[in-house]
Order: C-alpha cells, then structure tokens, then sequence
C-alpha cells in the first residue's frame, strides 16, 4: 500500500475535481486526485471509433454564459468553435417530419401556445427559489409532494396533447428518466440556475460552441497541469475522519490530508465507506440522487450530407428511441458526424436488444430523418452511460421527490474534514460542465477557508 | 482464496435467503449461503441490553395470515405467544393523551370518517392492481407518476386536517420516509399484499404475535438446520456468469453454483459488480429502491407499569419525533418493555442530537404520555437502522415514482443464472417476515425448475 500525505485530496477527476484541485493547486497547496477510472473527465470522455474519428461521448457543448467553460479553454489553450446551426430542424412526429428553425418546433399554434405557457409557468415557480436553498421556498413542501411527470400531464396545466408530449420528451431528454421520476420542486433547480428552463431547451443557448479536440481535451490538459497529483486506477473505498487529518483510501494507495473533496456523482459517494459514518441524511441523500439512461450513438459519414439538403442536422422525435439528433462534425467538416441519442426507458428498451438489431433500428430511425445516406455510416459507435460503473448512467442524477426538502441541506453542508462538489451540487449551470467547475471551485474556496493556519501557504500566483 | 462449490449459492441470510436455503436443502441440493455480516437474520436482529435483557430489535411480530412464519416456528420447535392487548391506546395530539381502543383513534367523528373513506379508497384502487405485476393496472403510469404524500395531502382526498396528519404520520411509519417519497402505485403494492392497508395500520391483525426468544431466534435455528452450509462475514462483492455456471465471490471466499439467488436488501444487491453486468433495467430499479430512516429505541422497567393503570403501553404521536410505541414485554412478563420509534424525517433530525440530549428529549417523549416512570429506565438501548452498513436503513425499500412501470419487470426476472429474492419482491405480505420468506421459496422454486438435469437431486425427505 502506496501512502502519500497531501494537504488537499480530492476524489474523482471530473471537472469538478479537477477545477478544485486547480484552484487549490494556484493557492499554493498540495493536492492530491485519486480517480477511480483509468482517465480523467469522468462524464466527458473521448472515444476513439472505427474509422480512427474521436469523438466526445459525454459533456460535449458549451454555451452563454458558461465563463468559466470558456476561460478554462483559453488557459488550456484549446480553441472553440460554433455549432453548426444553419438549415432547418426538423421535428418528427406521427410519422412526419416537420422542418422549422430556432427553438420552437412546428408544432401547430395551440400547442405552441400551450407550450409557451407552461414554461412561462414553470419558470415563474424557478424564480421563487431561493438560490442553493430550494427547500426553503414557499410552496417547497407540495412541489416536492408533486412530480414533474404529474404536472406537464394534467390537461389544466398543459391543455394540448402535442405539447404534452413534446413537454414529456423535452424533460425526458434533460434528466434522461421518465418526468414521472423527478421531483417538481427538483426540476425547478435547473431551470433556477440556468435563467429557466429554455437554457436548457434551446440549444441556440445551451449548445453553441464545441471545444476544438473535444471537450474531454479540456480535461485531460487540466490534469496535465497537476502533473503526477492525479491518481488514476484509484477507486476509493474508504475515509476515515481522525482528530488531525483525514484518511483517503483506495485499494493500492492511501492519502493522509487537512481534508478531503468528494466530487464524485452523489450514488457513488455515497457507496464510499466513511469512518464515522456519515450523518444519515448525507448518506440518504446520496442514496436517493441516482442518474437515469442514456445511449449516445455516434456515426461518421464522408461528410456532413444533411447540410447541403438545407438541414442542421438537429431532429426531436418524441415518438421515437432515438430522441434526439445533432450535428457533431469536427472543426474541420470531414468526417460528417452524426451525434444521436436514446433516453430513459427508451435507452432500457434500445439496450436489450440484440447489438445487430439495435444498429439495424437505429440506422433506420436516423434514415427516416435524413434519407438513406444514414443507413451506411463509415463508423457506428455506441456509448451506454449506464454500463459505465463509475457513471451507472448519465447526463446527471436527479432529484426524486422528496429528496430536497428531506435531505437537501446535506447537497453541500460539509461533513467535518470533507467537502462536496459535482453538478449535482451546483447553483449555477446545475447538471452542465460549467456547474461542475463552479462546484469544484466552491469546495476549493470552501477548504482555503478553513486549512489549519499552520497548513496554509502562500499563494503562488 | 478458499474455493467451495455448490449447486445453489444463496446471497443474504436473512430470512428470504434462509428460507430459500432450506427449501433446496430439502429437495437434496447442495446449497452455500454467503453472509455479510457476522450473523444471521439480516433485518432480524437480538440486542442484548445492559440489564441483561435480550430484544428483538428489527422485524418482531407476527400476524393474521402470517402461515409461513408461524409454521416456521413450529418446525423450529419455538414457541409463540400473544402481543399484550389489554386496556387502552394513546392518541397524543396538540399535547393532549387521548385514550381509544381497537383501530380507529379517538380524533372526532370527522377525522375518523375522512379516514376512513380515505382507507377505502386506497383499499379499492389496491384491488385494481393485478397480483405481482402492479404496472399492469389500468392508470398505473398516472398513479405511479404521483406521489402518496401529495394524495393524502389533497383536501379532496382527505376532508380533514387530522385525518391528513394522522395519514401522514401512519404512511411515515409504513414506509420510514416523508410519504412524498413513495410512488401512490407504489404504496398500493403495499395494501394489494395485505388485504387492504388496514392490514399494516392495524395491530390487531399485524402484531398479533411474538417469537418465544424473539424472531432473530427463529433465523438461527433455520441457520443452524443449515449448519456450515452458512457463511457469516463474507459481504458478495462480485457475481460472474460463465457459460456453464456462476461464480460469486467476496473477499475470502469463492463459490461456483449452478444458480445464485440474491436475497439483500435490493440497493445492496445493486452493488455487487455483476459480470456481465445486469441489464439497466434491472440495475437501475436496484439504485432505486432505497430505505428509509428508523430509529428504535428499547427500554426496561421491572414491570410493565402501564398495564396496571388501563394502558395496552401502544400509543401513536404524529407530531413528536417518537412518533409510537408498543409494548414488547417478553412472556414471562419481566422485565416491562417498551419498544419506541422515529420515522424518515424525524429520524435524522433526532440522530443529529447528542447522545445524552437525545435519551433525554427521547425519555421525556415517553413520561409525557406513560408518565414519570418512563424517565427511570432500567437500561436504553438505541438501534439506528440507517448506521447498519448492511441495511442501510429501515424498515423497507419503498418504490420512488417512476420505478415499477420504469423498471419493475426487473423486480422478479432471472438474468441467466441469477435469481431475486427479499421482501421487496414478495407479492403477498410485502414488507413482512412472511413476505421474505415467502419470496425466497419463490425463488427456490425457480431455481428447482430449471436446474440441470444431470445436477437434479433427488429430494431427501
């Protein structure tokens, strides 16, 4: 057992880990980042495909206001570029595709309307939440009471099937379970800290850049500047609190530090052994806040084809497994990549099927959309979150009912010598890469606050 | 690494595995059950206290209909005997004892038929569901996109303040959460297993009876009929399925078997590392089911004193974090025993106490309704379900919203060699001892049906 003393050990090597061991790194500290997988990026991930394309298989876009995204690319000097957004959407449904451009598909005027307005609705309630304390919000209780699933489908709320459904597919794509899984008072988090809901649905807001290389090139220079502190192929196991320090460790090495960062996803913290054991609404908490499913396929084509028919490449077909589509082709227009998705149920149903099957039926729903093109793809590669097991499923865990106003101070209170950050307990930009980094800093700043004075160094910069 | 084989590996030795493991015992296989902890019973536990006492500090009493368990004991050679039942309950409400017999609180004829019809309604959509397979139900999808707690709270539901408070506090015992956690579909899953909701709320037909010795003593003689086909100390950390048969492995001890029937607690099962991993849906729905938070407190007098002025020592006190009590006096009457209870929220927040300030509030909770006797125990002895690393809380898993029609075929299905087991399987009696086992002879049953021929035994007895 390899044994090692820090001042900081952070655990996980997502964006969050990373951003705070940077932070802490820059004031002077020494740190230590043990990540249980053999890379870094945890949910941002390259994948190299048949045809030696790599693309970004997890956190791909940035969008406005993602400053810290942005600048972390500049000091990491990566270049982005714009999401291709010319030619029209396309919205499949009833068997149908409709073409239409901006952020509201074609859906006939009373749905849309419909649409506007619960959203309008759902966004007044974000407002109300006091940021980082949603608990606290009147009326917290009853929306915690209600799900998500409940409201869009009650006619009074939503009096229009199409924008239910489209509602229903929409909320399906964002937390990548069933609406009916997701707490109402949960969904509004991430409306509260994204401005409301249509930051997260308008992609002219949310995905407007991609990281020239992949956003998971990001991650991989934000290591390279902590140099031999990350620790890959470390899967920790235990944390053990004493007087003086705390102990970080994991099957082949153990980090003696002033205190520990825990940026994992919130299920996997809480499968960490903690010695005392955690207060039981941290360890309820992470119990409770598992992600859902997603099925990202990516296929390659001589070029991006859709573009010279007058499309974007971006389709919704709620009716559909495969959900979602968008443009993913790299800065440089060759090869054409198509960057397609199933969600929740769908992904479960999707997964079960044989792989030649499942190809066989994904190809069709992308040639239904696109024509015949998109049956024969250069390269065709799946990415299964849930088969990960240091994800157990993607984008982000959500909030059950129940779980914020039962246990929602314990999303960040810290825990003696240990600290929480990931998406999951950002305010801002909650569930996005950006959220991630401004987690990771808060915890940063959270234990620069506290280190022992006799512990605390001079910054370097 | 010691290496056994087996025809049948059982995982858990509570009384789901237990039962399944003689069950196959009994049709001449040759059976290993792995045991995390260091003995058996799982959720079945004797405490001793420090007078000596001895209690059954997890499941306890038996009721009406309860065949299996009470048979069990029979063959065990233990007796039972009958839950004391005389003089009155307690309602303590807005500081005031109210004294009731029978089922129905003394809350004014209002409450009690707001209640009542409420129970019936509940009771009659219970009925809709088709046995064991719940998301078959006409309206499931909407039911299961509701919470319990927001129904009980709806004033169209239930006309009555008191009748909502007392609902709330009767589902927060049922299932040891805020009933906003728990799916409605959910919840009738609970009262389709009984015979109506009225089956668990009602201490007359579900704390009929206790075990002579306590029902942990039951778990060790069915261990001991096992003898050292039962392994304590071995937590299962990985489940491998090969062509041929299924390897299950924990840190000293390996074990290959023609079936595995995994009878945790389902979040436990959820995380052992299955190779290949289990479908999503199946893991998913096992990350999903998660237990609530119980604190139980027993404490001794030298004679149960209630008795002597009129009280059955049963009270309910939704609004005090000890939120009930019944008596637990062994047969022979010495020493009085009282067994108390906090709930889900009310749980943490009394954890979070000092030990010394949380016998004081908890002793006191007592005195105000049995008087100053109950501030002199002869010993307290806490039991906080949630600290048990292999529990992880009490009583049950219950089903968030979205879970059974998102995942619930997962509940029951065998992946290849692996077979499910627990009460949160159980079809009838869910919830129960009678359910677990109940549901391990299900899964012995499966097992019997497709074990290789030329492995087939024949039955011993």
């Amino acid at each position: 057992m390899e044994r090692l003393h820090a001042d900081v050990c952070v655990v996980g090597a997502g964006f969050a880990g990373l951003a705070a061991a940077l932070q802490l790194t820059r004031a002077g500290c020494d740190v230590v980042v043990l990540e249980a997988r053999d890379r870094v990026g945890g949910r941002v991930w390259n994948r190299e495909m048949a045809d030696g394309t790599v693309v970004s298989a997890g956190g791909t876009w940035l969008g406005r206001g993602q400053e810290r995204m942005f600048r972390l690319c500049r000091d990491m000097g990566l270049d982005v570029y714009p999401q291709y957004d010319q030619g029209d959407h396309i919205l499949r449904l009833d068997g149908q595709n409709r073409r239409y451009r901006g952020a509201a598909p074609h859906a006939g005027p009373v749905a849309l309307a419909a649409l506007g307005l619960a959203m309008l609705r759902l966004n007044l309630m974000a407002r109300r939440l006091p940021p980082g304390e949603p608990w606290r919000a009147g009326g917290a209780r009853a929306w915690d009471a209600r799900t998500l699933g409940q409201w869009i489908g009650e006619p009074l709320n939503v009096p229009s099937a199409t924008a239910r459904t489209l509602l229903h597919s929409a909320f399906g794509v964002l937390f990548c379970v069933d609406p009916a899984e997701v707490s109402l008072l949960g969904s509004l988090v991430l409306a509260r800290g994204g401005g409301g809901f249509g930051y997260y649905t308008d992609s002219r807001r949310t995905e407007t850049h991609l990281v020239d290389g992949g956003a998971p090139e990001l991650a991989r220079r934000m290591a390279g500047r902590l140099g031999d502190a990350v620790r890959p192929g470390c899967a920790v196991r235990q944390i053990t609190e004493n007087v003086y320090d705390v102990e970080v460790r994991s099957d082949e090495l153990a980090v003696r530090a002033q205190r520990v960062i825990v940026a994992t996803p919130p299920v996997l913290a809480g499968r960490i052994a903690f010695d005392p054991p955690l207060p039981v609404a941290h360890a309820q908490l992470r119990q409770r806040l598992v992600p859902g499913a997603i099925i990202r396929v990516h296929t390659t084509y001589p070029a991006p084809f859709w573009r010279g028919r007058g499309l974007s490449g971006q389709t919704l077909a709620p009716q559909s497994p495969v959900a979602v589509t968008i443009d993913q082709t790299p800065r440089s227009g060759r090869p054409g990549v198509l960057s397609s998705y199933a969600f929740g149920t769908a992904a479960l149903k999707v997964a079960r099927l044989a792989p030649e099957r499942r190809r066989q039926m994904w190809l069709e729903a992308l040639a239904e959309r696109f024509g015949p093109e998109a049956l024969e793809p250069l390269a065709y590669l799946e990415t299964d979150w849930s088969a990960q097991p240091w994800s157990l499923g993607g984008m982000i865990a959500h909030f059950p009912p129940g779980a914020l106003t039962g246990y929602g101070e314990a999303l960040r209170e810290p825990v003696g010598r240990i600290h929480w950050a990931g998406t999951e307990s950002a305010t801002l930009m909650h569930g996005l890469m950006e959220g991630a980094v401004r987690s990771g800093e808060r915890a940063a700043t959270e234990v620069l606050a506290v280190l022992a004075p006799s512990r605390r160094p001079v910054a370097r910069r």
